[in-house]
């Protein structure tokens, strides 16, 4: 058996993104496995078969792509961003764990890549560059009450916040209520970064306070950034820069 | 004024985890300002000026960085992993913001890169796979106790941990503490990775639990990761996956 299964991360979206490791990885695999718009971002290849999916059925798309490479075929699974950070890597173990005993002796590895926050915060200036966390919005997976936890303990906690999948036509409600929630615990120039498809033509970069904040600036192609209490704006002629300052005083 | 500032990212060691974009930004610049160790990965170019620094002295770096592109220089500032997570671009900001205001007209640029701990957690499966919080274990710039605060809150809110920097020559003493407060908060199985210089030739990877885990497994090349209560262990012949799920039941 000389298939192999590598979940890859291909960056938010430019081609400039892609790590030498990936792009080597998607040269050398007989199939490709992935959500259509992922798959879309590579380049053909002659003889190389694609498996387009639908987004919602990652565990399926896992499942084939260990089938396949059951069957000795080199498969790469495509992920937008970092494979391990809310994307296929989970879902491929999860099918793993519960499938047959032989496809843990498969020859599985992750490939990481630019996640999304880490694209935004880029753009941005530094709003990570202190500790921070990333969450979840979507309650898909997980009951809400989970999401205003977390959510109010990285607050707490004077964590900068890294909002992944803040908004779908499907849960149109959820980050109105996060911004309730961050409203009643922070103070209104709170900078929040709204980041928009980074790296693609689409791309976008809006500023604001907390207060500015409206439900409708996110969408599934956003990621949201939200400062600590400590994240600063440096004002200059167009975008201004934001930064989290590496230090905490006394 | 044509001169320029990127800080770029190298990411974890491996050139093949180095971007286009990086690798691009390289190329194209008259300077190159860093920690030694870190500059030595890039493969020296006709010309082109190399400014060694030592560790500690980011701010001195940034404002030199600075300087230098005021004067027309086109420089690349190079970190490890995200300059954005626990490394220049913050330092960078800063010295923007407290210096002359002409350096907030110059063209300053942060380029993402592949941060440690997603290194990492590619290695082991995927282990951030569920919401997660980044900390950085030095306390040269932020009390203690901050610290402290900080990894309570993220244990009560189930999310997994990355440590950056958990211990070193000058703070042999934080990480034993910090493991002090896991065992009185979390229960013994809780898994632990210990990953030290992902991707390069010093590569190692250390799975245990919390119960297992000790002060010297880290040093100052180590990124620690750390499991939520729902991260999950596949045994298999050889090193096992290491996985949380996506899903928290209700």
């Amino acid at each position: 058996m000389s298939g192999w299964v590598v979940i890859a991360g291909l960056g938010p979206g430019s081609p400039d993104l892609v790590t030498p490791e990936v792009a080597a990885a998607l040269a050398g695999a007989t199939d490709l496995v992935g959500y259509a718009p992922y798959l879309s971002r590579v380049a053909p290849q002659p003889g190389q078969i694609r498996h387009e999916t639908d987004n919602r059925e990652e565990l399926d798309r896992a499942r084939h792509a260990l089938t396949l490479a059951a069957s000795g075929k080199r498969v790469v699974v495509v992920s937008s961003g970092d494979p391990g950070v809310f994307a296929m890597a989970s879902a491929v173990f999860e099918a793993v764990e519960a499938g047959p005993p032989d496809w843990r002796g498969l020859d599985i590895r992750v490939l990481p890549g630019v996640t999304a926050m880490l694209a935004a915060a880029a753009r941005a200036g530094a709003p990570l560059g202190h500790d921070f966390c990333a969450i979840n919005l979507s309650d898909n997976l997980k009951p809400w009450a989970v999401i205003e936890n977390r959510l109010s303990l990285a607050v707490r906690a004077d964590f900068a916040i890294a909002l992944y999948n803040p908004r779908s036509k499907a849960r149109p409600d959820g980050f109105g209520r996060a911004l309730a929630l961050l409203r009643e615990r922070c103070e209104p120039g709170r900078v929040m970064i709204f980041a928009r498809a980074v790296s693609t033509p689409d791309e976008s970069l809006r500023i604001v306070t907390l207060a500015e904040a409206m439900p409708g600036m996110a969408d599934m192609r956003t990621v949201v950034l939200i400062g600590s209490a400590a994240t600063r704006i440096i004002p200059r002629a167009g975008m201004p820069f934001v930064y989290t300052p590496r230090s905490v005083p006394e």
